[in-house]
């Protein structure tokens, strides 16, 4: 079944990138959220809306937890739910045409069963699964060597970073450098390929959702700040690495304290 | 003479970044240079030599001035100078294999004339040069739009942000987002695109060198902080932007002191 799923889905994420590249090339309404710099499109909602379609029309008894339009809660993770994401990196997205990706996550009773994350622009797909392995469009990738904090990059949030929130900037000046690059896909991407040793962050159920089934495969850690599982409910901080960098981040977060 | 200049530095480029991607199967030996996350390796070496022996085979009598081996200084910028960063970003050729250029530029009795900056793994050659318009391989770039500080990304030095040096996070907090890539010569392309709206750092003459060439062609404005020319000469802060981005961010530097 999950291979069938895989393809069904593959064919809609396709679909769905193809739309917003298209959408490129016409004028997009652009609205702010919470804030200044927390801003949402038309092509975000419709890119949503697309997918939720295929989802209901497929899978009718599926729950489906998404960013936009009043889907972002969820009564409880039981039963089969997509997690949806329709552009991670917003700000990228209309600043940069470039370096955002849709990302699809599906959870059976909260345990992560399919990854997909999308890297648009770059028609780069990362998918996966439990003991599917994870792959780069039709090819398998290799788990990457595992480091050490000192020993490689560090994907940051900027916010954290700057404000050296639960010991970000401490953190990120003990690895070999930090990289920022909003959007939580690209940062999945990177532990994935064996760029980055770790990222820590403040992340949203829809932006981790598919990167944890994909890191957990290779045998990446990911936790909250306490070290306890994620909430799939709002927002919470964020912490992936490999073994060695996700303890020593989370000793020195545990240890310094809150 | 440009044109046929132009030629030929492609040509020595193409080979230089086939010389490095053909590294990647290889061990390479690397060695840090002034700490711990300041590295050098062989091909760094490797591909300023050849570039070096190029320029110093077609045109003996220019002056060259690099990074590495010994060239990083020079006793004038009179007559023709070659500034070479044979790979700039070399963290991230280290621990990523992608996100890094080869930057060269031409400058004669220190005006720019031509700038090359090569995105290796992207195959994506940015090039252009006084009165010639900016390129990206064989087609020519519009200018892009401008815009002020608020509206737009903001490439930064991370221990800049993290500090605040030079009120750099106060600065990145105005922005809509700041994005930290490790790579000059990516924050120059990003500007270049459109994607940022300007760049605030700590760089030598090879960091900014091709960099300039193309800012000013697109019309780009670019200098040390106190908004005096750069000095080509050793590490100095340096900030390029957008017209607005730029003003607004010297403006603050200048009136809230270094």
């Amino acid at each position: 079944m999950d291979k069938r799923m895989v393809s069904e889905v593959r064919v809609w994420l396709e679909e769905a990138a193809q739309f917003i590249r298209e959408s490129l090339d016409h004028t997009m309404t652009v609205v702010e959220k919470s804030g200044r710099t927390d801003l949402v499109t038309n092509i975000d909602e419709e890119t949503q809306e697309f997918l939720m379609n295929k989802i209901r029309s497929h899978y009718p008894e599926d729950k489906i937890l998404g960013e936009e339009k009043g889907y972002n809660t969820i009564d409880s993770l039981e039963g089969r739910v997509w997690i949806i994401d329709p552009i991670d990196g917003t700000m990228n997205f209309v600043m940069e045409q470039e370096n955002f990706c849709i990302m699809l996550g599906i959870f059976e009773n909260g345990i992560g069963q399919l990854g997909f994350i999308y890297d648009v622009m770059k028609n780069e797909l990362y998918w996966g699964g439990k003991k599917l392995g994870v792959y780069l469009n039709e090819t398998r990738l290799t788990q990457p060597a595992f480091g050490k904090l000192s020993e490689g990059l560090l994907g940051l949030n900027a916010h954290m970073y700057g404000e050296n929130t639960h010991f970000a900037r401490v953190l990120g000046n003990k690895s070999m450098g930090v990289r920022i690059s909003g959007c939580a896909g690209l940062e999945m991407i990177a532990m994935l390929k064996g760029n980055h040793n770790g990222y820590l962050s403040n992340l949203s159920p829809w932006d981790y959702a598919a990167g944890i089934v994909l890191l957990e495969e290779f045998g990446f850690k990911y936790s909250n700040l306490k070290g306890t599982p994620l909430s799939f409910d709002g927002r919470e901080y964020f912490l992936a690495g490999s073994p060695e960098t996700y303890e020593e981040i989370l000793h020195y977060v545990l240890v310094n304290g809150a």
